[in-house]
């Protein structure tokens, strides 16, 4: 049964008095017990020095977002949603992080209702069906038009709850407080929220203006290594494609994620914000110029679709960008000392060996996937074609005459890259 | 099954071949083949002059949305559809009014791929699970981000169809083609589209723009005359409650509407569309001065709610103006003579004997109705009372100091109110 899968069925770790400002049995202080050891104890004078609290304003065209980044910034992250005057939080939270919430909520519930729905959050869960079970339950559990869904885990959580907090009565606040590196650097820096149809990813969804969003670093430094590429690959993309400029950066975070995870985040999202925060300034919807965040994206969606949950999204976009330079290149669009980079930068993520990983994928099933690739509608698209972003410079996305960065590739040229990358020796 | 339930089985009753412009066999002209007996063979030059086109640009908020309203007018809705440009057609049809969807949809069909999607209009089908049925469907027809959701139908079909068109790839355009006096005159008058909720109604949808509302006023004509009450009754609510002025119009429509439906339909929609536009232009939302349009709607959900099918819309609205009225009475802000004329004007829609229509509700249930009215979030509103629109005089609702017009009412009150609607003479 789908409810019993997507939502978790053991009962909510904290007392229950913790969530309800209106109970008389709610505490008035509480004991700070985060669940992150390097964070409030020992070390977190060292973290708090490393990454002062990133907050500003990211204006995605006519909003303006807050947001607050930092570390051990229990109180700066609940001043901030207190100062949004909600009636209620409904905070739905991803059941593989409820040790990271307890210290927040508990500070949140002395000043509010709060309500945590707890879901799981793998892929095949992200759909319609369970967004209308986040707000029956939110209904059930006393949510009204003062009230805003908090968004509290990965990128699933954040569509699913931003796609519900656009719903919900015609649309309530939204807070995202992501909890992976992908979410935190890249999804929720973002209008678009959106879950899957039977027939694709994300073809479902809404444009939505968070009222906030707040991260806490140290959040990201329990992700096991593996579950940081996805994050990492997005940021390389950014790199390769917007800002070539911030390679050492890049580099410098990578080497530091092991013994310094907080300084290496706060790297990553510096990153993460200015590559995208000047294109979501003139292009809120991600229709024009911000299309140049697809690259790597069209091979990558193809393969992740084909693979169907045995390959990660960080690395189906890292073979998609390899596949997209050595297309930009075989198209006469890149020279090679670029192309040689786009390996160089990749070889950080360590995939595994291209043989390996891509010999197994049929040409003809990927070939299906790229004829219906969903930006096909925003350029006109012959039918043996698929809508790529291409690259005539590190950081220069060929354009059509309107200024979009998408150019329709015959299947034939994109397969044709696509086994390079399969036989390549580079990596 | 849902899915069996909510789509209509049967073939679509057309070739093929007419909703494909790009197929071969497609037809370069058609035979009109009008279901409506008055309108397109002896009767539609009389037609034609009783109800000119009205066509003209509907300001709601910054949205300008065309609209063409006339009678036996196949050509201009088709030319108004065809000047958006569209890849596709995905046509969202309530099966009982195919037949009024052939000429206009094979006309179509020769300049554009048109993709009909049949679905069986029932209240209880009007859910998430109904909307993305609709989506899987579209993107099976192959439709795309310049594709655009028309939906042709009554006031579910509407909100399903402007849903799905809301969601589509995070918004495809959407044009209504309303076939109920309701949905013509009221409910695509709006930027709210929304479904049900296992929780309540309406509690799920989106704000989005119509690019077009087209509606040719025979369609209407095919209404058995008890299916017309609840189109009546939110006119009588917009005389009562913004244009009391029009009441003479009102009357007269409905004196006309056995023998000349159209010129009753041209006058009906001219109400509603005066009483809303104004509004809509600077409430695009309906959050503030355009709640009025919630007149008889508190008390009415909470009827119709107990009811559980068992009282149309209309009825239940009709009695809930009646209680509001009674309610803003006996709170000392309306006149003797205003609240007879809202006896005197509902009496045009010759309900059924309050005693026999009321007196089977138990109150009890109707107060847990009302303590979860679903306008509670608009307007601060203490556990035992329910928010109300009240008038102080025709046209004139109580507003608080924000200019909001609704007032929170107690529970007793308005029970009281209701139980002497109940036991009303006047009607």
């Amino acid at each position: 049964m789908r409810r019993g899968a997507a939502f978790a069925a053991r009962p909510t770790p904290w007392p229950a008095r913790y969530w309800n400002a209106r109970s008389t049995s709610a505490p008035r202080s509480h004991r700070f017990n985060c669940a992150v050891p390097a964070c409030c104890s020992q070390a977190s004078g060292r973290l708090r020095r490393e990454a002062p609290m990133h907050d500003g304003l990211l204006r995605i065209g006519s909003a303006a977002v807050p947001y607050r980044y930092g570390a051990d910034c229990t109180d700066g992250l609940a001043e901030g949603i207190e100062a949004l005057g909600l009636g209620s939080a409904i905070v739905v939270i991803d059941e593989a992080v409820q040790s990271h919430a307890e210290p927040l909520l508990s500070r949140l519930g002395q000043r509010m209702q709060v309500r945590p729905i707890v879901i799981a959050g793998a892929e095949q869960h992200k759909r319609l069906s369970l967004v209308e079970e986040v707000l029956d339950r939110a209904v059930a559990e006393g949510a009204d038009r003062t009230s805003a869904i908090l968004a509290m885990g990965g990128g699933l959580v954040g569509n699913v709850a931003g796609l519900a907090a656009s719903l919900l009565f015609r649309g309530v606040r939204l807070v995202h407080l992501p909890t992976t590196p992908v979410a935190a650097f890249d999804a929720v820096l973002s209008l678009k929220q959106g879950v899957n149809l039977r027939s694709g990813k994300n073809l479902c969804g809404a444009y939505t203006a968070p009222a906030m969003i707040g991260c806490d670093l140290t959040w990201l430094t329990t992700i096991p290594r593996r579950g940081l590429l996805t994050g990492i690959a997005e940021m390389a993309k950014n790199v390769l494609a917007v800002v070539p400029g911030r390679e050492r950066d890049f580099e410098e975070a990578l080497a530091n994620l092991p013994d310094r995870p907080v300084a290496a985040f706060t790297t990553l999202f510096e990153l993460g914000f200015d590559s995208k925060a000047p294109m979501l300034r003139t292009d809120p919807n991600e229709k024009k110029a911000a299309l140049v965040f697809e690259y790597g994206h069209t091979v990558g969606h193809a393969l992740e679709s084909v693979a169907a949950g045995a390959m990660s999204h960080g690395e189906a976009v890292a073979w998609g960008m390899l596949t997209a330079a050595e297309a930009s290149a075989q198209l006469g669009h890149l020279g090679d000392a670029d192309l040689k980079r786009h390996y160089r930068l990749l070889s950080h993520l360590e995939l595994p060996a291209p043989r390996i990983a891509l010999e197994r994928f049929d040409l003809e099933s990927l070939a299906t996937r790229l004829r219906s690739d969903n930006k096909r509608g925003h350029i006109p698209c012959p039918p043996e074609s698929a809508p790529m972003v291409l690259l005539r410079r590190l950081g220069e996305p060929v354009a059509d005459g309107d200024g979009m960065p998408l150019i329709p590739v015959s299947i034939g040229t994109a397969l044709d890259a696509f086994e390079k990358v399969t036989a390549t020796e580079e990596l």
